[in-house]
């Protein structure tokens, strides 16, 4: 029974193996009923629109199910149900599981109280493997992923999906360049953990000095309870924000991705740039969780 | 691609033909796995049980899937994605849109951003045409279309149905007859559109006055956050009630239709009567539903 | 056409065919598109995610679909609508209702307003009969159901398990034994009921003195809401906890079932022992509803 938990966990061979069998899906190579007989269980803990529906339209492009534990609030969860034995029971009704939950180390607990493979679509500052697929899956239609120079911008701080991918780039021999307010700095230990593991990381203040210098320019959203004020937070958020005039001058190749949603990040004049893949990226979704749920329950 | 945004963009031969279409599916002629292949996107920014059970339902029947975003409060929407983002991302999920949305234009909005069909299932005081094709069709079902006396009662200042189906109806030379509390009267330039359209309208004040002319009672909910007081509301809508008593010597054939919830409008003594179809009226979201996702995806 | 209100309406022999039928279903011997083409209308009324979702994946084994009224604000009652009108409508989409309700009698109600069969999925301190067959076919599982001794633990005056079971073991010769808190004893006429029925009852005070004697300990959730204070609350709890030291000495078939979720009711390191059930009660859930599905549109 094969967990889809931490990205880390996978070997480059399995990511590349995963990406393939995507674009296969993604070419419309797959077969409709291959999930006829199965279930998912969705837990999300904490709201996901995105992550949830693309999980069930991926399960539904491949003739399975889903079951919907529903909101929280309406959920055994505010009897004061324990998440083990919420898992116990759902993995009693479902082929696998796909668990959101607020809580960091949720999906690896969930793992070894399930009786069915569970996917972690996210836990808290955790880990979000298939939105690192995604995002790779992403960069590859533009370009090989090997030795690329990948810009991080936003909030480095509490965005996993940052670093995650960051800590994917490493297989691939990437250059990363960080660029965050003072506050919402990638920590240092990620730094440092990317380092070892063979990245060269940059540490940017300036967006206009390396923004020619990137081959992706990834984009996290900057949330707003994370600054004091309404006012400091625009300060902040309008000094990060991708522009059709910041783009000028980069490189042709280069794409700007974003998990969505996204605010202010980026101007919606980049939308109908060709630099632009964040749709993309989002619609990506589909083949990807289409492929990890045939590697669990296929 | 066709959105389905409007009745007003409908011409009669197509109301006809899709209302034939409903008929034919009513009737168990129908291919249960049409749709089997496709997902419907359901984005319900206001709740509505009924409207969105039926779209979900009809999805069902067609074999088709249903992925639903959830309440607003747990969706994106919550951290400030707009409705064109989310429009543009669902798009790369499913392969058809129905949409509910507080704002008027909001269906219009979505089908620009959209790369997929939009059906309109109501958005604010606007559009709600898979309403007003199941009202036409119950009462196709009852009656020829043609040259009908067709009877509004309740609150005809924003309710969006009234309007839809009065609009719907000059297409068949009706005479249309309103009858409103003061303050929820039908819109002067409302009134006008159907006089230009070629329809009589003719403003009551007493319905005991035309009961007995109509071919068909069309009763809306007053609601009570129109009025300033509970007192007020409660005068207002026992003058509007319909009971046994309101309908003894009407046409044999004329028939009570409402677009449902109902709370007083309608005396539930009057749900066992010959006239009363407002439950039929809402089975008939089925069919109508049906041929509207066969019409965009079949 | 068969609507599932109560366990008491139930024949023993057809209580005995239907744990059969859920015990071949079990063995992995039905037909995975039974319900192919039946829709399931799920109308719960107060939140319930083990009933919900194992109602929901029963009928998806069965090949079938389930459309959801989601949660009561987002629904049409929010705006006043009666029982009776929803149950109306619905039945109007779907093959078969299951309802939860708060309030007892409503499953009742709404089987008097249904065109199509309503499984009561619980309503109020009244029944909820699928969960009484999965309590019968854990037992089963384990021992013959004919004269065995069950105790009762727990909130027996609110819990609605306890009481459906209790009278559903009268058909097979049991004797119950009741354990309480002061305030949340078995009501009175619920006892002199199922001595009416032959059931020999025991209420007693010290679980020490029975335990040992016990084929079935059957504990119930005491909720915080019922006491005054969380400190009365925890007294009360701690002293109704089932624990490895309370299990030392009892009949090696003894099991232990609770309906979940459970709280503290159980301590977590009873999970591990051959006595605890409740689990395997919760996993039954799946082939006793499919058999209840089959038995109403198969």
């Amino acid at each position: 029974m094969r967990h889809i938990i931490s990205i880390r966990e996978f070997e480059k061979e399995e990511i590349d193996a995963l990406l393939d069998s995507a674009g296969t899906i993604d070419a419309g190579r797959y077969d409709r009923t291959a999930l006829a007989d199965r279930i998912l269980g969705v837990l999300f803990f904490e709201p996901s629109t995105r992550t949830r529906m693309s999980f069930e339209a991926a399960m539904a492009r491949l003739g399975g199910r889903s079951i919907d534990m529903g909101g929280v609030e309406a959920s055994s969860v505010s009897k004061g149900e324990t998440l083990a034995d919420t898992i116990r029971v759902v993995s009693g009704y479902a082929d696998a599981i796909v668990l959101r939950h607020p809580r960091e180390g949720a999906a690896r607990l969930a793992a070894e109280f399930s009786s069915v493979p569970v996917l972690n679509a996210g836990d808290g500052a955790g880990q979000h493997p298939s939105q690192t697929l995604i995002d790779l899956y992403t960069i590859r239609q533009a370009m090989p992923l090997d030795g690329i120079d990948v810009g991080l911008l936003g909030d480095l701080r509490y965005g996993r999906t940052a670093h995650s991918l960051a800590y994917a780039l490493a297989e691939y021999n990437a250059t990363i360049h960080t660029l965050a307010p003072g506050s919402l700095e990638m920590p240092q230990n990620v730094i440092e953990g990317l380092r070892d593991a063979g990245v060269e990381v940059v540490v940017h203040t300036d967006i206009t000095e390396f923004a020619h210098t990137l081959d992706v320019m990834y984009v996290t959203r900057i949330q707003r309870e994370r600054f004091p004020d309404t006012a400091s937070y625009y300060a902040v958020a309008s000094s990060y924000r991708v522009t059709p005039e910041l783009l000028e001058g980069v490189r042709e190749r280069m794409i700007v991705l974003h998990p969505l949603p996204r605010v202010d990040e980026i101007d919606s004049r980049v939308d109908t740039l060709p630099h632009a893949r964040y749709f993309e990226q989002a619609r990506n979704g589909i083949p990807i969780r289409m492929a990890l749920l045939m590697e669990v329950m296929g």
